[in-house]
Parts: structure tokens; C-alpha cells; sequence
């Protein structure tokens, strides 16, 4: 660490939002002195990558990475890693590195502390050979192990969790998937996620539902899972639970938090407490459906909070206006794709959901590979306006759910779904686009027999 | 054809709006008699789907058949193929069939008598040996010709003629493919048609560009074509030179047509003649970005009108807002889809149109796979208003295409695009996916540094 101590901005967390929100900044104010202080090793990476490069569809981890800390630096950020905030306060933060303690003061600061994992109540988690996945870091230390491994249980039907299913069956290994829901993928209604049960069954996860893990035991080495219904070998075990937002920092520096647990902003990211913005996995934003705060730890929605934050820290004017929660995975050959509300969690809003679910094809039914999406929309039964959607199928899915988003965000109904003008292309598309198919059901249903 | 010579419902033409159009009206008035009068031997057919016939990944014409005529007389529509309607006024229709001619009273008609090929003047188009392709039965005429061909002119570039140039390709035929303008695809700008213009040449197509067809040549078949450049041998000749609205019918009906030559008709397809409604390729449609009428020959379109008419003329109501003119088609490995305006166009419509073009991965940068995106968006400079979008590539197309057109259709802006919540996997998309990486730009460009 260079003997500088005064920055007129301080970032905090070198992740997507983080790294956005500097180079915003630095862009805006180049004479500006900007420090980002990272814990990890690297910045700007991409997490979401970590589950291939175990499975070695990427082969390297530097590849996850988009830009170096080198480059940052040649654009004039001050980018310190392998260093911890341990105190902050008005005007200041307290780090630590291999170098010991020093303080270091802020004019304006940027928390974007983002998320880490939600680690459920197992007995035996420190045991070798038991990790969870946040860090490129941590993707190492799997990688180095999983070679040997024969039996690998993963705790968490998540995203993470079944990126990881697909990815260690590549490798050959035998797979426990343990989630303690009665399905996997919390963001789909139990009707779809049934879908993705079969593809994880059919290509060969041994998959436990409704089965929480109770104790992960072993001498210093994990040995075996014990679960409410058994007792399971298990030769590494990768914990993919989900995160929560790491708020400490956020906390120390006097912010609120909101009912999610995230930081609570407004539109331009600040925390209302002067000077101090917060952005990415560790903020709350609005939800655009429900209209009310929501918490979206995804990374294309910490990469524009950062963008949002850095330019108004920098004395510009924007605002962040939400985001609906769109999210898209591939489980082995499925797509996955899902946005706005569930039908569970429209109820639990207080609306009076109507939805449908229809299997429709992706391309002309004559044009070669042709395949089948199911598609489930959710609207209000009142209004006639879109709550969300769910896309399941072996092509095609990005294309309606990024549809489905874009409305979704302007508020838009059943009927305007039906009458967009979606191209069509025997080999990408039917003329009634499945998303189209979909909205003439559920405007019957809405509406009766038209 | 029956003795019966009286119907509630005529309608005129067989293909997807009026087909669709007939089974809206047959479903809400069951009791109703429905006649539908149809000039080919098909109705409800896929015109779209017949290039692939030709190339033989579509081995059989049924297949591009959504409903076979008895289906429909299964519901109770009365369905008269190889009929001509030789005469209309108030009330009545004159049809011509193999059996003679006879008058049929109608209570309402739906006009959906679709579009014709727009010849250009062109000497010797009825040698042997030429074709226009609109109907199915144009398909299989072609089809039977092109086995023994080698060298295949086919005149026109833009959808069909380069869906055509391509199933000709993979069929093996030498294919000149001649554009009077400077480039292929009038729908999309300049700059973005090279793309196209590069992978017909890597394929082999042997592009003339600016370069009209005077004269097909030959004894009582085609033997060369001559062009404003030279003569070339060619044994076969596919003419796509475009479309023109079908409207002779309905100016015997006495409606008027809009500016664009297609019948005008107010929200709910209905011609301002009592009892007269239009649908599909032959009525006009709104522009929802320019406002204003226009022209929308697309079976997407055509079908969501065939849709209203139908509800309409049953004494439903529903309103068709209008469209946006998304189009996308396959031109060999490339996808390629347009929305709204171009530049070229919304300088025509009066705007003051700011555009960027980039290149944006398609998938994030490390996933296997992973491909570059070209995409031109178009917006106007006074309002941030999007007006329009192009993009080329090797995959991913449809879901960038489809996703700008529902924004534009809710007239949103360059910035609400770039707050648009759009899914992320390392699979199917960056982070920032490429419309967000070019909403950016564009955002830039219109106002300034941020």
C-alpha cells in the first residue's frame, strides 16, 4: 500500500458493481484519487463462470476475470487486494493487509461489499474437503480436489447448486444433490421446477428433495452426509445454499438496512447517509412489479447499481429505476429462464394470480430441430397486467424471457403481450411464437372465449 | 360447391388471416354459416417454409399445411379451394370455380386476399422455366425443375431471394443472384447488409449488386439472363422481386386504400364499407414507432390481424394496435433480424436519427462457443426515443430482435433499454448483454460522457 491515507473515493469491494462504480468515477473525474479496497485476490470477475472451470469447460481462472488489476491501475485506480475493511465511520475505514492496519480517509465512499454465503446449520463444515463457491479462490481450492473425489454431494438446489450437478457429471463423478425445498430452483413455481427435476434425474444426479442436511461428518476428512433420511458417502462436498448480503461495513458506516436484509437506496444509489452509496449484491432495489424494495443478487443488476452509483458519486444525475429479476441457467441440456414473479410469490404479494402453462413449439413445426418450450405466465386477474413467466425448454429460452423482462418493466398486459410483433423465421421461430401462444390462453382465461 | 348461396360470413382468401380470421368468427357464432373462398388448392399454408422445401430440408408440401381443409370443415367452416372471386359489390360475391360461375350473398365479408409477386418489367418472364414462389403449388413446380438445373438466376435479395440462394447452395446449383439496388435486404441499412453481402460470398452465391435484370432469354425456355452488365447463362429463374397488396376485390368492394397501396382500416380491420373488414397482406396496418399507416407483409402480423377481424366482424371487440415490423431470417450460418425504423428510413419519416453499430459477444468470453454480435441500434436524437434496431450474427439473434421490439412497440427509450433487466449466463449471455453494450454507447452519444 502506497503512504497515501486521504482518497476522495473510496470503493469497497472489487466485484462487478464495485470495478463499474470506480471506472465511473475515474471517467467522470479523472483528477479525482480513487481507491478500491478488495478482499480476494482478484477483481472484476465473474463468478458465475467458477462452476465451468471446475467442470473444465474453462480452463483457466484468469479467464473469468474481465479486466486485470494492472489495467485499473493504468487507468489510475488505486486497486489494493488481499485487503480487509475491519472498521469504518464518518469520513474513514480502517484496513487491514499482510502490512498491518492503517487508516484511511474518504471524501465520498462506495459500498459494494456484495454478497456471501448463506451457510445453513450443519454440523461439520469445517471439515477438509467442505467449501462453498463465492470466490475464484474458492473455485481453485474445488478444482484442486474434485480430481480425486468419486462421490460429491452439493447442498443447495439453487442455480449454483445445479450448475455445479451438471458440471461435476461431465467430470465423471457421482453427484448427491441435497435440497431441504420440496423442489429444486426457489425462483420457479414447483410446476416448472418439476421439469428440471426430470433432466437432473434423467442425466444421472442423485437427487434428494425435501431432504435437509443435518451433519457432514468424517475423522479430518468429510466422510459421509447425514441427512433427515439417511446417511450418505460422500468424498467432498460443496455447499451452494445461497447468499446474504454482507453488511457489516455498510452497518459500521451508519446505513439502514431494509426488510431484505440488503442496504437500503434510493434511485441513485445513495444510503441516506452523506457521502455513502451502496451498490450491487449488497443493496436492495425497487422491484418493478410488486413496486416495492426487493433484493436482486444478480450480476447484471450489481453491475448497473455500480454504474448508477459511480456517476452520481461523481456529481452526476441518474437514477436506477429496478429490475424485475430476470434470470436464465442451463441445466445439462435444458434451458432455464425465469422473470417477475412466480405464481407462489404473486399470492404471497397479495395479487390475485391467474397464470397458464403451455407447451409450444420453437421453430415451424416442419423446420429441422424443432423442440418444445413450456412456457407458464402469471398475470393479474384484476388488471391484466403481467406478474412474471417462467421458460423451460432445449432452445430458445433466452429470446422469450428477455421479452417477457422487457414488459414486464414497462408495465405492460396480457394483450400488449399478444399483439407484439415478434419475428418470425421457420428456423428460429413459429409464426405463433410460444410466448404469443401463451398470452392468447391466459387472455381466455382472463377475458373467456375471444 | 353446395346450393347453398347465402352466407353470414364470406370470407375471401385462404391463408393465415383468413383462416384465422374464419375460426375466430366460427367459434363465437357457432351458428353462423361461414364460407371461406380460397384461389389455390391450400389454405392455412406456410408460403414462409417453401425455400426449404425446395432444398429438401422440408420433404413434403403437407408439412408446411398448419390445418388441412377438411379440419376446418370438421369445425364447420365451408372451405372452396381453386375458387376465384371474379366480381364484388354490396352483399354479393361472383366466384368462378371448375364448375362455372355463381353469385354468393354474404351478411359480412373479410377481405384476406394477401399479397401477389410485384413483377418488375422484365422481358421474357413467361419463358419456360421461370418462377415466382407465393404459393404452395409454385413450390412444387420449382421443386421439379431444380433437380435438373445447374446454374439458377434468381432475381431479387431480400428474404425469399436469399433463402432461396441459400437452399440452392445446399442443393449444390451455381446461383447468381441479382439486386437492382447497391445492396441486399432493403429493410436493413447499408452498413449492416455488407455482413449479409459477405456471407452469400463465402458461400459461393455469385452477387450482383446494382445490377437490374432486363431480359430473360432462350427459345421456349430460359437460356441466359441480361443484365444493365452483361449476359449469363443461367437454366432456371426465380423471380422474388417483392409484393404488391392483392386489391382488386376489395376495390370492387369499394373500399379505399391507405398511401401504402394496401386497403385502409381502422383498429378493429374494419374498411368504413358497412360490413366490410380487411386482414393480412392486404390491409394496412399502424407503425407504432412512426404513428402513421403502413405496410406490414408478414404472417405474424397478418395472422393477429385475421385474429381481430374475425372477433370484430362476430361482434366482439378487440383493437389492433399495430406493429413494428420485426422480421428475422437464417442467410446461411447468419441470423439476421430487423425492428422498426433503420436509419435510412427514420430520416425519411422525418426524424433526426442517431445510430452506433457494435460488435458484442454473444456469449460471456470464456463459455465454448462464444461468438461476436453485430448490432445497430437507431434512436432519435430529440427524445431518446428508440426508433429502430438491426442485428447480424451467429446465434442469439431472435432474442435481441424480439426484446428491442416490445420496448418499441411501448415507445420506450435508449435509456430504458439500457436499464432493462435481461437475463445473464455464461451460456447465452454476457453480463452486459449486447443490447445493453449498445444502448450504452447510444446513451453515450446522446448525452455525452456518462
Amino acid at each position: 500500500m502506497t503512504s497515501v491515507d486521504r482518497y476522495d473515493y473510496v470503493i469497497v469491494g472489487g466485484g462487478p458493481a464495485g470495478m463499474t462504480a470506480a471506472s465511473r468515477v475515474k471517467r467522470l473525474k479523472p483528477s479525482a484519487r480513487v481507491a478500491v479496497f478488495e478482499r480476494s485476490s482478484y477483481v472484476s470477475y465473474a463468478p458465475c463462470g467458477t462452476p465451468y472451470y471446475i467442470g473444465g469447460l474453462v480452463d483457466s481462472l484468469d479467464k473469468l476475470v474481465h479486466y486485470t488489476v494492472e489495467e485499473f491501475r493504468r487507468r489510475g485506480i488505486d486497486v489494493f487486494t488481499r485487503v480487509e475493511v475491519v472498521d469504518a465511520g464518518n469520513g474513514f475505514v480502517e484496513v487491514r493487509s499482510k502490512d498491518g492496519e492503517r487508516k484511511v480517509e474518504w471524501g465520498k465512499i462506495i459500498v459494494a461489499t456484495g454478497a456471501r454465503p448463506r451457510l445453513p446449520p450443519i454440523k461439520g463444515l469445517d471439515l477438509e474437503g467442505v467449501f462453498t463457491l463465492r470466490t475464484l479462490e474458492d473455485a481453485e481450492r474445488v478444482k484442486d480436489q474434485v480430481e480425486k473425489a468419486q462421490r460429491v454431494a452439493v447442498i443447495g438446489g439453487g442455480y449454483i447448486g445445479l450448475e455445479l450437478a451438471e458440471n461435476l457429471r461431465r467430470l465423471g463423478k457421482h453427484v448427491l444433490l441435497f435440497e431441504i425445498l420440496p423442489h429444486v430452483m426457489p425462483n420457479l413455481d414447483t410446476d416448472v421446477a418439476a421439469i428440471v427435476e426430470e433432466e437432473l434425474l434423467g442425466n444421472g444426479v442423485e437427487l434428494h428433495l425435501a431432504e435437509g442436511v443435518d451433519e457432514i461428518m468424517g475423522g479430518e476428512r468429510v466422510e459421509e452426509v447425514a441427512t433427515s433420511e439417511g446417511v450418505y458417502e460422500a468424498d467432498l462436498v460443496l455447499v451452494a445454499t445461497g447468499v446474504k448480503p454482507e453488511t457489516q461495513l455498510p452497518e459500521k458506516l451508519g446505513v439502514k438496512l431494509g426488510a431484505s436484509g440488503a442496504v437500503a437506496v434510493n434511485k441513485r444509489m445513495e444510503t441516506g447517509v452523506e457521502g455513502v452509496y451502496a451498490a450491487g449484491d449488497v443493496a436492495e432495489a425497487i422491484n418493478l412489479v410488486t413496486g416495492k424494495p426487493d433484493w436482486f443478487p444478480l450480476a447484471p443488476v450489481a453491475n448497473k447499481m455500480g454504474y448508477v452509483a459511480g456517476v452520481n458519486a461523481a456529481g452526476g444525475y441518474v437514477e436506477f429505476p429496478g429490475a424485475v429479476g430476470t434470470a436464465v441457467t442451463k441445466v445439462f441440456d435444458l434451458e432455464v429462464g425465469r422473470t417477475g414473479l412466480t405464481e407462489e410469490r404473486a399470492v404471497r404479494e397479495g395479487f390475485d394470480p391467474v397464470s397458464v402453462r403451455v407447451k409450444a413449439g420453437t421453430r415451424s413445426s416442419y423446420y429441422p430441430g424443432a423442440t418444445e418450450v413450456t412456457v407458464k405466465l402469471v398475470a393479474d386477474r384484476r388488471t391484466g397486467r403481467l406478474l412474471g413467466g417462467q421458460f423451460v425448454g432445449r432452445e430458445g429460452v433466452l429470446a422469450r424471457v428477455n421479452t417477457l423482462a422487457a414488459l414486464l418493466s414497462k408495465g405492460a398486459t396480457v394483450e400488449d403481450l399478444f399483439y407484439t410483433d415478434l419475428g418470425y423465421a421457420p428456423p428460429f421461430a413459429p409464426v405463433w411464437d410460444p410466448l404469443i401462444v401463451a398470452s392468447r390462453v391466459l387472455l381466455r382465461e382472463l377475458k373467456g372465449v375471444e
